[in-house]
C-alpha cells in the first residue's frame, strides 16, 4: 500500500525560495533529453547538464525538455532560472507528494499529475509524479525516474506526419496528458476485469480468499482514486483556462480529454460500488451458509436430547421399574426411541427447519 | 453482466487522426441506408458503399444516412471526409466504449448514446452504441449492428403526415432520441415491475432465491444506470445548446425530452432505493426467522437439561439411596420429571421466551 | 403499493401530435364544469361536451373550466384547439404517469401535479394526476376522476368576498395549488402521527408487528415522496417564472406556497430519518433481547454440564468405587452437586454473565 | 418528543385572509408590553389591549411591542391593521407550526424562529414560536406564552449605555436573534456535554442504559436540529437582505450572527456524527462481549462432552468390561477423565480459543 | 478528547461591546513581543504592557505584535483601541471557542484559526486558538499561551534574506498561515502513518486492541477535522478577498496555500475512509473467526451426541438386553461408537463443515 504523504517535516517553516527535495531519490544522476521539432525538422539531444543540452537549442522550433531525476535541486533551479519559473512551481516540481493540479502563470502553465503504468516485468503499478511546464514554444517535463509512457508520443513526433508536428507546445501538452489518461484507463480496465471476475465466485465458492481479493481490490482502487480523482479536477480546470498559450484549435482536444477524465472517474465510481455490493453479497452469503450449518446442527442436537433423557430414565436404579420386568422391555424401549425420533423429525420438517 | 470498458490498450498513444476500431465486430459488412424527404417527397436508398448511396442524393431534402457496422474504418473515414466531420468525432463513433455525450462543432452537433432494446426472441436487453451527427440538412446515424428501435420513426416519415415531414434534421434528431429514451423507460418499467413483484415475496416466503433475484435486479439496474445516467446529462447539455442547427420551435421538444430523461433517472433512483430497502428487509426477516428457530431450540434443550441430571442422579450406584427403597420410587421420579418440566415451561412462557 | 410507471409501450414511437391515453380509464364519461366569475358576478355551468358548456362563456370574466375524465382524447383535443394548447402539453395532460412539472408557454403556463387526498370512506390515500392550464383570463383543470379537494375553493368563490373574486386566474391557480399542498401536509401529518406513535412501542414491546409497521410506513412515505418531492421542484420553478400571466401581487403568495412546499419536503425528510432510526433501534433492541435469552440459556446449560458429569461418574459400574461404600455417600454426592452448582453460579455472577 | 406538525386540517381550504389560530392555547389572556426608547429616553408600558398600550406611543422613539398569547386573533388582526402587516405574515404569526424563515415586505421584515430555553425548574427544554415584525422605527415580537430569553436585552435597554440605545430597530432585532442563538448554543453545549460523557462509559461499562442514553440524545439532537437548521438558513437570508430597514453598520453584526448560526449547525453535525460513532462502538463492543461469553461457554461445554461420553461408556451394563475387573479401575477412569480434560484445554489454548 | 464548546452561558445576553474572556486561563501574565522590520532593519522588543512595547514603535517598518495570554481583557481592549479594531473582532479574539474564519474590515483583515502542534515532551497534540489581525503595515497575533510554531518564521525574519523581509504584512500573514498548515499536514501525516500501520494487523492478529486503536484514531482524526475543515473554508475565503491590504504578488502564494489546505482536507477524507474500511474489515474478520470457532465446536458436539445416546442405551437396566450376553459385547459397543463417529466425521467433511 502506497503512502499517501511525503515527508512534510523536512520543509516545515522553510521559505518557498529554498528548494528542498522530499521523496526518495530514485535515480543516481539527472538525465536531460531535448526534442526540438517543427513541421519540417526534428532533432534529439541528450546530456547530463542543462547547459550542455541547451547549447543546441534552436529558434523557431518547439522544444520539449525532459528532465529525469528530481533530487538534484541545482539542475531544477537552473531550469527555473533559464525559463523564469516561479519558485512555487519549482517547489511543486520537487515535492513529489504534490496534489495533481493545473496553475496558470504569466509566462507558462504548470501541470502536476501522477504518471502511472503497469510494469510488464512484475505486473505491478508504478506511479511517479510528472510535472509539466508549458510555455509558448517550449514544454518541460520533470520525471522522478527513467521510463515513462511517452514512447508512442516520441514515435509520432519522429514520424513526421500527423497534427503533432504542425501544432504547438499546447498540443504536445495535450498529447502527453491524453497518453497519461489512456494509461489510467488501462489500469482501471485491468482492475475492473479482476473485479468483474469475482462475481461468479460469489455464487459458487465464496471463501475467505474471495474476501481477501475484494479487500485487495478496494485498496488498489482507492490508490488509483487518490491519483486520478484530483487529476480529473485539474484537467477540468485546464480545459477552462483562458490562456494565450493554448490555441483555439487545441481547445476541442482539451474538451475531449476532459470527457476521457470524466469517464475514468465514473468508471472508478462504478467499480467502487460494485466492490461494495460484492462485499455485501459476500457477507450475506457467508452468513447464510453459517446459519444453515448452525440450524442443521441445532436441530440435529434437539432430536437427540429427548432420546438421551429416555435412556437416562431407564438407566435409573429404582427397585421397581415395571418396564424392566417386561420380556421385550429393551425392544419396547428401542421402539420408543425410534418413535420419538421420527416424531421430532416430522415436526421439524413441518416447521421447515430441516 | 456487461463489461464496462472497451479495450483501450489498442489505441494507446495513437494519434486521434488514425481511426482504430475497438469493440467486437458485430456484422460482416457495412450497410448504408439513406432516406431523403421533404414535405412532399420521400425516397429510400440502400447500398454497401457510400459512393453508391450518395450518388442518389438530392437537393432541398433532409437526408438521413444510416450506417450499420463500425469495423470498416474506411467507410467511416469516407463519411467523415464527405461531411467534414472532425477526427475526434470519428474516433468517438468507432470507439464503442464511449461515454454518452453531446458535443457542438462548427458545422454539426455530435451525439453519442447507448441504444437499448428488449430482444423479443430471448427476453434479454441488447445494448449498442448509437452515434448521431446532425448537420443543417442531414443527419447521420452510426449503429454497431442491424436492428434498431427506429422503425416507428421510419413509419411516421413514410406516412407523409405529421410534423416530422415538415420539420428539419433537428426535429428528426429529437425524434430519434425521444424513441431511444422511450425504450429506456420501457426497460426501466419492465425491471420495475419485477422489482415490485418482490415485495409480496418478502412477507410470505423470502428464501435464498429472493436474495438472488434482488441481487440480479441490482446488477441489471446498475447496468441500465451506467448507460442512462450519463445520457441524461448529455440530453441536458443538448437542450441548452445555442446552435443555429436547432430551430426555436424544436427547443420546446428538447425541453420535453429533458423532462423524460429526468423522469427516467428519478425512476431508476426510486427503484435503487426500493431494492436497497428490500435487501434490508430480506436481511432482517431472514435473521428474524433464524433467531426464532434458535431461540425455540435453545429453550427446548434447556428444558431437558435438568431432567437429564435427575435421571443421572438416580442412575448412580450408591449403596444407600433412600428413594430406591420406596415402592413407588420410580413413579415418584417420573412425577418429579414432569413437575420440573412443567415448572420450566411456565417459567419460559412467563419470560415470553416460548 | 402504487405502481411508479404508466404503460410507456403504448406511445412508443408515436408522434407527439397523436393523443394516446395511457392509464386506466377511471370514469365512464367526461364531465365538464365551468365557473365564470368576476367581482360582482358568478355563474356555474356543467355539461358533457365542450361546445355545450362553452356556448355560455361570457366576456370580462375569469373562466375556470374543470374537465373530469381523460380517456376521451377527442374532448381533450377540442379543448386544445379552442385554447391553442401545444401538443406536448396535451400529451402531458393525458399521460397520467407524468412527472410533476411547470412549463411556460407563450400563451399559458402548464402545471402538472399529483392531487392526493384521504378518502374518508376507506382511510386510504387516493392519488390522481391534476393538470392545470393557466391562461390570461382562464384556467383549465384536468382530473382523472370525479371528486377532488377543491370544494373549499368553490365555496370561497361562491361566497362573493375575499381576495379570490377580485384577483385573476393566477390567484385562482395559486389557491388550487395551495389547497393541494395543504392536503399533502395533512397526509404527511397523519403519517407522521403514526410514525411518532411507534416510538413508545420500541421501548415497551417491539415485536415483529412493529417491524411490519415501520416497513409499511417507509413504503407509504416513499410513495408520498415520489409525488411531493418533484412537486416542490415544480413549485419553486413556478415561483420564479417571469410571466405576464402572473401579476406582481400574486408573487408574494407564490413565495409563501414555495415555503409550504419546502416545509412539506423537510417534514418528509425528518420522518424518513426518524423511520431509519426506528429501524436501527428495533434491530438493536431485538438483537439485544435475543442475546439476553441466549446468554441466559447458555449459562444455564453450562451450570448443569459438570453436574451431569458427576452423576455420570457415579453411574459407572466399576467394582471398587470407594464413595459407594460410604454410608452417606448419596448425600455426600448430592452435597457435592450443590457445592459445584453454587460455585458456578457465583463464578458467573462475578463475571456479570448472570 | 415534540410533535413536528401542527394541525393543518383546521386551515385547509381557508383563505389566507381569515386568521385561524392553530396550536394549543398556552395563556389565558393576551399581554402586551411596549418599550419605547431613544438615546436619552426610555418608557415601559403594559396592558391587555392594543389600544390601551398604543395611546402612550411617542414619536422619535424606537418602539418594541411585545405580544404574549396568540390565540386571540382579534388582537393580532388589530396589530396587523395598525402596522399594515400582510395577511400572509399574520397567518405565519399565529400558525405556530411555521418553519423558521425571514421574509422581506415593502414596509417591514418578518422573521419567524423557535425560541428555546432551558426551564430551570424542571431541566427541560421549552420551545415556542417567536415571530418578529421589524419596521423602520418599531419592532413587534409575538410570543406563545409568558417567559422568554430577552431579560438581558431589556436590562441593556434600561442601562442607558451601549450601542443598543443609540441604534435603531434593526440592531434591536439583531440583539434578539443573537440572544436566541446564544440560547441555542447553550442547549447544544449542554447536550454535547452529556454526549461526551458517554465516551468513557463505552469503554468501562456499556449496558442497555448506555444504549437508551444514546437514543435519547439522538432524539433530543434531532429535535434541536429541526428548529435550528432552518433557522440558520433564515439567518443567512437575513444577512443577505438588501433592505432600507437595515442600516449598513448593522450588517457587520448580521455577518457575525451568521457565523454563530453556522457554528451552531456544525456543532450539531459534529455531535450527530459522534452519536453515530458511539452507537457503532456500542454495538461492536456489546457484540464483542456477548461473543466472548458464548465462546467461553461453548469451549467449556466442549470440554465436558467427551468426559460425559467416557462416563457413559463405563456406565453400560455389559457383562464383560475388562476395566471393571481392575482393582483400581475407578481411579484409572478418573485419571483418564483428567488426561482428556487437560488435553482438550491445551488444544483450545493452542488454538487461542480460551 | 477535547471539548468542542466553550462556555457560552457566561456571555449570554451581554452586549458585544463588553469583553468577557471565556476559556481557561492558560498563562499567569500577558507577554507582548514586537518585531519591527524592513528590508534593511529589524528590531525585537518584549514587555508586559502594551504601552511599554509600543513606545519603541518606528515608522516605515512592518510591525508584528505578538500577544500571549487572552485572559487580561484590558490589554486586549487597549490593543483594540490603539489599532481601531471592531468590538466583534475583539470578541472573537478572546472567545477561544471560535470557529476558524476570515473576515474583512475596512482597515484590516481578521483571521481566526486553531494552531496545532505536536508537543515533543509528551507526544500529544496541543491546540490553541490563534487570532491574526492584519493591517496595512502591521500584523497582530493573539495566542492563548507561550510556545508556538513560528520560530522558523522568526528565524527567516532575522536572517535578513529572502522574500519575507522585502514583502509586506500580507506576506508575513501568508507565511504564518502556511506554517500553521504545514503543522496540520505533519499531524495528519503522523496520524496517517499510525492508521496505515493497522493494515497488516488486520491480516495477522486483529484483536480487541486493534479495535481500540481504530476507534482512537477515528476520534483523533475527528478532532483534527473539526479544526482543519473550517480552516480550509477560511483560507479559501482569504484567497478570494479583494482587499487593498493584500498585494497582487501575494495572491499567487495564497492560491498555493489554498491548494495546501485542500490537500490537507482530502488527506483527512482519505484516512477517514480508510478507517471506515478498516473497521468493516475488522468486524468481518473477527466475525469470521468467531464463526469458525462456533462451527467447529458445534460440529464437535454433534459428533458426540449420538455416541452418548448409544452409551445411554447400553446403560439401561432392562432385564433382557441381548447384547449384554455377548462375550465381546463391550468391544462390539466400542466398535459401534467408532463406526458412528467415523461416519459422522466423513459426513461433515463431505459437507465441508469440518
Amino acid at each position: 500500500m502506497a503512502r499517501f504523504f511525503k515527508n512534510r517535516s523536512a520543509v516545515q517553516g522553510k521559505s518557498p525560495d529554498e528548494l528542498i527535495f522530499i521523496g526518495r531519490q530514485k535515480v543516481d544522476s539527472v538525465k536531460i533529453r531535448m526534442i526540438q521539432y517543427n513541421e519540417s525538422f526534428i532533432e534529439e539531444t541528450a546530456g547530463d547538464t542543462l547547459a550542455e543540452v541547451l547549447k543546441n537549442r534552436k529558434e523557431e522550433c518547439i522544444t520539449w525538455l525532459d528532465i529525469t531525476g528530481l533530487h538534484d535541486t541545482k539542475t531544477i533551479a537552473a531550469v527555473g532560472a533559464e525559463f523564469k519559473i516561479h519558485s512555487l512551481t519549482l517547489e511543486d516540481i520537487i515535492n513529489t507528494g504534490q496534489r495533481p493540479k493545473v496553475e496558470e502563470f504569466d509566462q507558462y502553465i504548470s501541470i502536476v499529475v501522477k504518471m502511472m503504468r503497469l510494469e510488464s516485468s512484475d505486473g505491478k503499478i508504478h506511479s511517479e509524479q510528472l510535472a509539466i511546464v508549458m510555455g509558448n514554444d517550449y514544454l518541460i517535463t520533470f520525471q522522478e525516474r527513467p521510463g515513462d509512457v511517452f514512447d508512442p508520443v516520441r514515435g509520432r513526433l519522429r514520424a513526421m506526419k500527423g497534427r503533432i508536428r504542425r501544432a504547438g507546445s499546447d498540443y504536445l501538452g495535450y498529447t502527453l496528458l491524453d497518453t497519461i489518461f489512456d494509461n489510467y484507463l488501462i489500469l482501471i480496465e485491468r482492475l475492473g476485469e479482476q473485479i468483474e471476475a469475482i462475481e461468479p465466485m460469489l455464487i459458487d465458492h465464496a471463501g475467505p480468499e474471495t474476501f481477501s481479493l475484494i479487500n485487495e481490490y478496494r485498496r488498489e482502487l482507492h490508490f488509483l482514486r487518490t491519483a486520478i480523482h484530483p487529476a480529473r479536477d485539474a484537467i477540468r480546470d485546464f480545459s477552462r483556462l483562458e490562456s494565450d498559450i493554448i490555441s483555439p484549435s487545441t481547445f476541442i482536444f482539451l474538451r475531449d480529454l476532459n470527457d476521457l477524465a470524466t469517464q475514468a472517474d465514473e468508471a472508478m465510481e462504478t467499480y467502487r460500488e460494485m466492490l461494495k455490493n460484492q462485499l455485501d453479497s459476500y457477507g450475506a452469503s457467508s452468513a447464510n451458509r453459517l446459519n444453515e450449518i448452525m440450524k442443521f446442527l441445532t436441530v440435529f442436537s434437539a432430536i437427540f436430547i429427548p432420546l438421551s433423557l429416555l435412556a437416562g430414565i431407564y438407566g435409573t436404579n429404582f427397585a421397581h421399574v415395571p418396564e424392566f420386568q417386561l420380556r421385550y422391555g429393551y425392544f419396547f424401549f428401542l421402539g420408543l426411541l425410534g418413535i420419538v425420533a421420527i416424531g421430532m423429525i416430522i415436526f421439524f420438517k413441518r416447521k421447515k427447519w430441516l
